[in-house]
């Protein structure tokens, strides 16, 4: 069982975790606005770590701990998300598998129309 | 392998790939200032799926496909940018795992003490 | 009468425009997402501007083309989304100004509670 | 002296105030990251408002307390940000003018071509 799949088992159990005991409870009982925000709150420090990343001088293929722990962070509250709604997120992974069995500029046409007006 | 691991590699083998034909390696080639716009982009169309999510009558656990293809859209352009600084996804799901080894509150306690202030 | 109120009586008057012939018509005719979509991207310009200008050696003072650019576009759409919604942006410039006829920490108890939890 | 132009000498006068007795001193001295923070947080917070508004049923015109709250709070941290970098916000206001001398899809080419990818 990979990485993403057991992350989101234990997400399914903090449901009915205590949210004074969780942390992951305490934003399900927050509720979606809450969750979001946290989203929301990630996106914008990942913009922030890669900016400082691309501003510091750095030996080329080094392990920036900021950046990878903000990607985290980001990955952490899809999955809450995505648990918060009841969605699998191995639909999302079917979804990013099906985008790369074509290739070259297929990749972004396989994504909905509507999406890129 | 998994997903996200295959992901990875094609992500690579396209930073030799003609951006004409590519639409990863025409990012690669604007660089991390339109990598980043995307990645926000696709936390900002999160945002908006998840709340017509909430605001629509929906049967409960049902794939949401507009959703799920954001949260893809998501995941996808944080890959790139990994790629494009030469991060290793594998760090990311690494940091998830360490997250979750440890239970309840001490899932936050895990991120360094700088991020929540 | 001052820029702001100009402004909004501008983006009243292209309720009733041509949207091929004028870009805010266009975004009313587009709808609330894609209106949404150009503050949390104008957003994320901000922040990427505001980066680069700390990157830069800059004369302390000196006027920042792009960082200006990007904040007057943010304020820009957000004056659409308001024009949009038919919410006068005078609230908002009022809102400002209660907020500062307080002192100190006060400015921010005057946000709604349920803001900051 | 309108809003904006009293707004923003407060805000400079802050510079010299005690962190711990103003809070956009405590911003100042907390630095650009995070006020910038604070800038996604409220272009969040914002579109969460707007989402609101959109699904509830409101008389056309009605004040949205929450909505134009929001966007104060994305404008007034936008000045901190211009001030904190030493920007005129008048800079901004100008740009906006400028942007509307012109009339029809005319705002939009005086953009500089780069944003627009």
């Amino acid at each position: 069982m990979d990485v993403i799949e057991r992350l989101a088992r234990t997400l399914l159990e903090r449901k009915s975790a205590d949210p004074a005991a969780s942390y992951v409870a305490s934003l399900y009982r927050d509720g979606l606005d809450a969750i979001l925000r946290k989203v929301a709150e990630e996106s914008a420090e990942t913009l922030l770590a890669a900016k400082d990343h691309a501003a510091a001088a750095r030996a080329r293929g080094t392990r920036d701990d900021a950046l990878v722990h903000e990607v985290a962070d980001l990955w952490f509250h899809t999955l809450v998300l995505l648990a918060h709604l009841d969605q699998n997120p191995q639909w999302v992974l079917d979804e990013l598998e099906k985008r790369f069995g074509t290739s070259g500029h297929a990749e972004k046409a396989t994504r909905p129309a509507s999406r890129n007006p």
